[in-house]
This record gives C-alpha cells, sequence and structure tokens, in this order.
C-alpha cells in the first residue's frame, strides 16, 4: 500500500499535502489539564482499541500502539512525517498512537485533546482529506461518547478549537515567493483572515525548502464546510501568487534561474556531504525546476518524498546504529545520490 | 603533432611549464625606441623568414605572418595561450610572428626587442625549455648578425635585459597555497632573491585558477645556467610549501575538500553558464583532486588544457561569429560539460 506522499496529487506544483485535524474528547475523562497519570493510562489503552475496530471496517492495517514502546528516533522520524507532534513526544503521561498502514490517517491519544484524528493527502485534496478523517472519526465514536455541547459543539481542551474541532490546513511549496521575500506580508495578510502560515522546517522567516504550513485558526461559529472553503479561497489566491511569481522569474531571469537548477542537481549528485538544510535548499531548487519543466526526470520522480525521507530521524531509522551528525551528512549525500533519478 | 599544453610533464601536479624567453637584438637596426615604421617594415619582412629556415632545420611546421594579418580576437586567444604578449598587441609599428606547430617555440618579431624567441614545455622541464629556445637561437643567428657586446653580453632595449638575455620562468598551479593565504607573503620572499611571482591570470593577490608564474628577473653578470640553478632552487621550495600545504588539507580537512572537490566535478558538469572566473576555480579544484587522487578520470586527463581552452578569445576562435559575454558563458558551460571526463 503506498504512502501518501508517494502519490501524485492535484497541483502538487504548489500544494504538497491536504491534511484536516479533529479534536475529540472523551465524556467520561477529565480533560488533558486534570487527568491522572492512571486515568491516562486506562483511556490510552481503551482508545487504541479502536485501531482494530478502524481495521475491520475500512479493510486496510492500522498499527497501535504506546509511545514509549518507540524508540526516540522513531518518535523523531514520525514526527518529521507529520504523523505525531512534538507536544506528544514532549508529553510526560502516558500517550498512545493509531496508524494507518498509507499514513494517512494516524491518532494521537493523549495529546491535548484525549483524540486527535489526523488525516493527510498529496496535493489538493481537502474534500478526501476531510472524508477519512471524518470516516475514521465516525467509525472512532461509534466505540466512545464525545464531551459534546449543543451550543458550543465539540469541547476540546483550548477553547481555540471549540466547535468543530477542526484544523484544515495546507502544505505549500513557495520558492517563488519565499525569493522574492514576500512571505513574511503574506503571512501578515493572512492573519488578518483568520489564517496561520507558519513554516513547515523551521520558522516562516526562513521555513527549510520553502514548505509552509497554511491553516485556519478558528473552529467555533462556522461548519466544517465553511472552514474549508474559506481556506480554499485563500489557498487558491496564495496559489496564484506563487504561480504569477514564477512566471515572473521565466520571463526576467530565465537563464540564470536554469542554471540555478542545474547547478543544484549537479551538486545533489556529486556532493560527499550534506547537511539537511543544504539539502532541502537545493532539493527546492530542483523541485521548482521540475515543476516549471526546465529539467524532466527520466522516471516519474517525487521529489518532497525525497525531502521527507532525508529529514535526521528519517535517516537514522534506516541505519543500525546511531551515526553523528557528520556521518549523517555522509549518509544524506550517499542517499540523495542514489535516489536522484536521471535527466532526459 | 601535439601541443605542449596535451602532453604531461614532471611535477605536472604543481608545474605547469617551462618557459624560456631570449632578448636578441640585430646590429643593423636601431633598437625598438629609434626605430622607424619603414625600417621595422624591413626588418620583420626579413626576421619573418627564419621560420622557412627553422622549419628546414627542425623537420617539423612552422607559421610566420605579420601579426596585423591577424583577428582582434586570434591576437587575444595567442595571448591566452601565452604564444605573443599585450605589448606586441598594443604595438603600433609593424610586428611579426613565427609559430611552431606544437606551439612549443614561438619568435616575437619587433616586441620590446627585435627579435624575442620563447619556448615553453609541460611540467617542470627548464632543460628541455633552454634546448629548445637556444637551438632555435643558434638557427636563426645563422641569417642575423646579433648586437652583443663583449663585456655586457646581448644588448637589449631594457638594461634589465641585458647579458644573456634570458628570462626562465615556470607556471606554477599553488591552489593550496592560495587558500591558505600564502602567496603573497611568499612574493616577498622570492622578491629579496630576485626572483617575481605574478599572477597568470589577475594579480598575484587574486590570480584566477590558482595559477601563477615565477620567472627570474636579473639576466646581466650571470650565466644562462646559473640563472636556471637559482630559479630551480627556489621552485623547489616554492613546491614543496605547496605540497606540504597539500598534506595538510588532507590530514585536516579530507572530508570537506573531498566534498568540494566532487561538489566542483558536479556544477562543472551540469551547469548551464559558466564566466570565465567560475570556471577557472571549479576547474582549479578539481586538477587538485585529481592531482591528490581524491577523485579519479575514466581516462587520462590535462585539467590545464581546458583552462586554457575557456578563457574567452580560446572560445570565441572555435565560434563563427562574434558573441557576447552572456552567449560565451553558455558556449563555455556547454563546451566544459562534452569536455569534461567521466569520474570512476
Amino acid at each position: 500500500m503506498l504512502k501518501w506522499y508517494k502519490e501524485a496529487g492535484n497541483n502538487s506544483d504548489v500544494i504538497i499535502s491536504s491534511r484536516v485535524r479533529l479534536a475529540r474528547n472523551l465524556k467520561a475523562y477529565p480533560f488533558s489539564a486534570k487527568l491522572s497519570e492512571n486515568q491516562a493510562k486506562e483511556m490510552v489503552t481503551k482508545v487504541k482499541d479502536a485501531g482494530l475496530h478502524l481495521q475491520e471496517k475500512e479493510e486496510k492495517k492500522y498499527y497501535s500502539c504506546n509511545v514509549d514502546m518507540l524508540s526516540d528516533t522513531e518518535k523523531t522520524a514520525m514526527m518529521e512525517r507529520h504523523i505525531i507532534s512534538p507536544l506528544l513526544i514532549a508529553k510526560e503521561q502516558s500517550t498512545g498512537l493509531i496508524l494507518s498502514e498509507d499514513e494517512k490517517i494516524s491518532i494521537m491519544i493523549n495529546e491535548e485533546d484525549h483524540i486527535r484524528i489526523q488525516s493527510i493527502v498529496g496535493g489538493m485534496n481537502m474534500t478526501e482529506a476531510f472524508y477519512l478523517a471524518n470516516t475514521a472519526d465516525d467509525i472512532t465514536s461509534e466505540l466512545f461518547d464525545y464531551a459534546f455541547h449543543e451550543k458550543y459543539g465539540y469541547l476540546t481542551s483550548c477553547p481555540t478549537n471549540l466547535g468543530t474541532g477542526l484544523r484544515a490546513s495546507y502544505m505549500m511549496f513557495l520558492p517563488a515567493l519565499t525569493v522574492a521575500g514576500k512571505v513574511i506580508k503574506l503571512a501578515e495578510e493572512l492573519g488578518q483572515y483568520g489564517i496561520a502560515l507558519r513554516g513547515t522546517y523551521g520558522e516562516a522567516s526562513k521555513s527549510l525548502g520553502s514548505l509552509y504550513q497554511i491553516s485556519n485558526q478558528k473552529t467555533l461559529g462556522s461548519t466544517e464546510k465553511e472552514i474549508m472553503d474559506s481556506l480554499n479561497r485563500i489557498v487558491e489566491q496564495v496559489m496564484k501568487q506563487e504561480r504569477r511569481q514564477r512566471e515572473y522569474i521565466l520571463t526576467n531571469g530565465y537563464d540564470e534561474f536554469e542554471d540555478k537548477v542545474y547547478r543544484s542537481y549537479g551538486v545533489l549528485k556529486y556532493a560527499k556531504q550534506l547537511s539537511s538544510g543544504d539539502a532541502m535548499t537545493l532539493l527546492a531548487q530542483l523541485k521548482l525546476g521540475a515543476d516549471l519543466a526546465l529539467l524532466k526526470f527520466k522516471d516519474n520522480y517525487n521529489i518532497h518524498e525525497l525531502m521527507m525521507e532525508i529529514q535526521p530521524a528519517n535517516l537514522q531509522c534506516q541505519l543500525d546504529k546511531n551515526i553523528g551528525s557528520v556521518q549523517r551528512d555522509k549518509y544524506r549525500a550517499d542517499y540523495i545520490r542514489k535516489k536522484l533519478p536521471d535527466i532526459q
């Protein structure tokens, strides 16, 4: 079964993935802040069983585990792949995880809320992401009574998630706007519409690989559809701006840009050591070049997959023993050299 | 017949070429400063005939011409290949050139002196360079009476060339000393021994491709053998210093250096435009990497040859029509991509 990031998606030149997160809490237990360790343990054990239930109903494999069963490297690798959050890792209480084989659905147990259902699909496809999360929610809700208020909707640990408990977000690839220095201003503008723009790897001002998360901030007082529609309208605008900026590069600096893209390919193909930052910058150049058809790979190739695979913990997971950052930079260069497709 | 720069030479990791120049003047004409245009014309015509004489005696092809028959591009290209001097090009009077097919012998007519015989051979081989120049001088001297003084030796336009009229010089490749910032100090030290160190392409402080000329300054009061012996002793020392500095790099920064060399290869292999400066820097990295066996070419390959071929006028010579510098940078990148050998 293909992982989500191996699939090509709509508008994948600008939109890497569409994600939905639903926050849910069980009536039977106090919210996170007041939950005792014993209650947490019991709750995690119960909710983990939802994995089996999902597997039966959805006819695809689900894994469940207590998070403390995972090694530090595995946890960090999952964070790099957006399966779990830093908060879940940092939490000292019992926590749990349910994960579908294709990594499209993950359920964090006892993070900020008792249950956080997350879905992720490649490209621009919020409808599918919402469908997946919603289906998982329906199946899970057969097992538990959720904390729900007729007027306020789903009750959550933090009031900002009250109501639908929905956060919809797109991971966007904005290299042209980044180079033009327009991302900070864009983030400020989006803020006025209740939309947050954050760097995926690092701050918005210098996110590695020009990857950004764009998500709704409000969950209360709107329906799921309203939230997603308003986010979509804005993301369409951002996509237009990014594409216009790419056109500008092609029109005003084609030669320099083409040279830069091919040099990036050359360095990725021959470097003997590559830091994560270096590699992300070079791969972003390459993806942009491929998106703009300046460079064609012999095989269909998803650069974003490589961007995720070369994150420190994901690389480490492929090895038997722990290596330091110098060795890792060498291994990263070797890995990229092997994976990088030939160009036509 | 192979051009000199296609042959491998001794110590070619540090010494690119050995050169000898002999300054001679004809008794029958006033020195350059007092020579009329009519006399210059007559003198050039006479001396050019030495080309035929050399061809007969040496059994290899020689070309002769008036310099004003050459196009500006051809002249500049010959300057880049060290066949003629900027002074010869700048001169407004009639000037001439005799050139052997392998470009090992060139004779400039009516430069600063009436006759300047130059020889050049690959690697460290001053004996051979001197032998070639001396032989050409012997053959030429059969045709003309030289201005010669029993006490002062060969008389020359500028007193610094009096005596033997000999300048011996090595073109050296000193990338490790360059990176370590030790070239300026070295130039000062050599100056104290009457030895000049100059950048081949640009000033000593930032010579493109880390290429330098090291030559004697005194010609009077010493025999040819003494001049060359003392230059050789100093060049041996410089060679030792450069190699020690290379050892230092290998011991103290092997990984970073290896990475740099391979990245340079990658950029040279994939760039779409390369300025002459960029290309020289990258090729110097590559040559150093190859000299230190960090990188092995599939075929034996002389990087210095490529360094000379990609100089602006030499590139231009390969084309039918004149191109601007932007087009030339593209053509240079294409040219290098085609010429660069695969690595093992």
